[in-house]
């Protein structure tokens, strides 16, 4: 557990720093990134919008091929709305709002997302392991 | 960190006892138990389907009441994705199959649901502290 306010606050930025990785790898459309964005792992989760959960990192990081292979934009504007750091586990709670071009249409549009994450026990790498995304429909 | 499989198993058992409890609050519409389900605490974060996000206790707490105030039946059928536990952290993906009498209209349909706990140092009690729903459109 944190000692102090000072070691939480470090936690919490890198945590969002994480959370930036991911989508810096999704924006740049690069699957090697997105793979190192996220944890090795059998419990590895991801719901991305619309779609059905996917679980372990194969499917996963099949996924995330599969969708910058028929993209050819994709930026984000994020608003954090929750961070939380527990030990060496952290989830983040965000709206992304999205411009992209798939099959050479342009659309905007925002979802709900929780990223959960887990700092590596060889440093203060922190790695997703789920990531839920939803439509924002408010 | 556990030390050997049959804790992890333990873990996991506890974690879907806490998820469950989750679950027979909202079917018996009790906002008391609901409450017990849940960690105090100004982290807390709760997203229904279709709304926006919700964070810290009271807010969440408040939802509810409203839920449960219009809803006169709520049956949950429960399909387990993933249950993950690190240390003192959980986190189970679902799909809810639900049946719902809200405002005299009966109606059945499917959420894709994250819900994340934390382990009280207290004990082996888990609560939750974090509800992520989205519609299941699959």
């Amino acid at each position: 557990m944190e000692s102090n306010q000072e070691n939480v606050e470090a936690d919490i930025q890198a945590v969002k720093e994480a959370n930036q990785r991911f989508y810096d790898a999704f924006g740049a459309l690069d699957a090697r990134l997105m793979e190192e964005a996220w944890e090795d792992s059998t419990e590895a989760m991801c719901v991305h919008p619309g779609w059905q959960p996917l679980v372990g990192s194969p499917l996963i990081q099949a996924s995330w091929q599969g969708i910058f292979n028929n993209t050819t934009l994709m930026h984000f504007n994020l608003q954090y709305i929750n961070v939380v750091v527990k030990s060496d586990c952290a989830w983040v709670t965000c709206v992304e709002n999205i411009t992209t071009v798939v099959d050479a249409r342009a659309s905007n549009f925002s979802a709900l997302v929780t990223n959960i994450f887990v700092r590596e026990s060889l440093g203060q790498v922190w790695k997703m392991i789920g990531h839920h995304a939803s439509p924002n429909v408010g």
